[in-house]
């Protein structure tokens, strides 16, 4: 037999087990329901290095041009990359994929970047794609940016990605570190 | 009466029932809350039909112009276009909204884009916008991009566009047949 | 002692109060759960005004230039920004942030534009940043785009923006007025 508390117990335990799914004021619990990490190389085009280069500029503002970086700060340079995606930090390790977008340089008193991107993977580990949008302030260690969709092994998938810059030669190659957190998963 | 074993079994019931919806390692079913098919057609300028023109390059790499296409693969141009966006896949049929933003080549050794792009529906079927962002590696049958918002009838939308080039002629004219699935419908 | 009915009825009553969580067909509530209202402004490079500017074309069509907007309605003109946000609309007010990303002119035969582009924020109010995805048909008098993702304070955030034009003089400044709903907070 049960009692009538019995049920109320019951009711208030469904209510705290769903609470987290709630929409509205309720917030969801930040356990990410994927953890990846890549390493991505840029080796940008300087007007001499054609054939490795992975990335070009091909906007600049008045003051700029296309084989080399605006001054200050680079800002107004927007770049096309086609960058090799690896497991480690080595840049002739194996591709897992492609990084494949666009940055471009917008902050006037600082470095700093706007980044729409997408990862394509074609792999035996991962097939599908992810796609990226948000602010770089390259002068922070750590930079977070939004995972705003996926496809494929990552179908719908949401999160965040943290940057770090791993290694940066000048202005000709730089490698990314993304830490990439999925919160929404299908 | 009831007893406690029913209880215990409604219980796992509503575990069940609810557990698609519970955030972190659970799977959320992969079923289309809404499904739409539109073409559009994009008619790039290439310095001779600026009348009927409906894309324009406005970023090329340093051995690229605005006229006509960078060798090899366009990479590096950046296009920015307004194109009518039609029901069936008739360049002249009534257009029931425009696709607009940028695509802008990113892949060295193939032909693939990155899109940014909305499409605005003003006609009496469908009043509002779907943003979408994604990498489209132009040599697939079939390619998918994330719907990463919309506004008015399609409010807080988020899915997965196939894209399928319909019609290809030279530089000039694409047209894409876009087969939209939302999976998040407000 | 509780009857099967009771069961039921308790029963219906779980069904009803998750209804709004359950994808697929259901709708959720359209309720937001922050809502946040930013000014931010924008001083476009013109050729002689480089030591204010906070915004410069670094992307123009055949027809256009890196001083001045292409003609007509500035088709193609592709802008990047790093322009101060303040709580009202005063650009001498206190920044609280900085709005930093590209907006492209993409109408042919009216003003409008796409934008992608992020909110950083550092004040003692927000840390943090939200990214932003949209069109924005520059002569309706309000424009909804979408907040594709956020970081820190507005981790994973989703929602709409509507802009407003509150001040525009000639081609060189604008402000706009941006309300924040959020829909989704974690």
């Amino acid at each position: 037999m049960v009692s009538k508390t019995q049920i109320v117990a019951l009711f208030l335990c469904f209510l705290t087990s769903t609470s987290s799914v709630t929409y509205g004021q309720k917030r969801r619990p930040r356990r990410p329901c994927n953890h990846l990490v890549f390493y991505f190389h840029d080796i940008l085009f300087k007007g001499d290095n054609y054939n490795n280069a992975t990335a070009a500029i091909v906007g600049s503002p008045a003051w700029g041009n296309k084989t080399a970086m605006a001054q200050p700060y680079n800002f107004g340079d927007l770049v096309v990359f086609d960058d090799p995606i690896t497991l480690d930090n080595n840049l002739h390790s194996p591709p897992v994929g492609r990084a494949q977008g666009t940055y471009l340089y917008d902050q006037r008193i600082i470095y700093g970047a706007w980044l729409g991107f997408s990862f394509l993977f074609n792999s035996t580990k991962h097939v599908g794609s992810l796609n990226f949008a948000g602010a770089d302030p390259l002068m922070n260690k750590t930079r977070e940016i939004s995972v705003i969709g996926g496809t494929g092994d990552f179908f719908m998938a949401r999160g965040i990605a943290t940057l770090m810059t791993d290694a940066f030669e000048g202005d000709v190659y730089f490698r990314l570190r993304v830490d990439i957190s999925l919160y929404e998963c299908w």
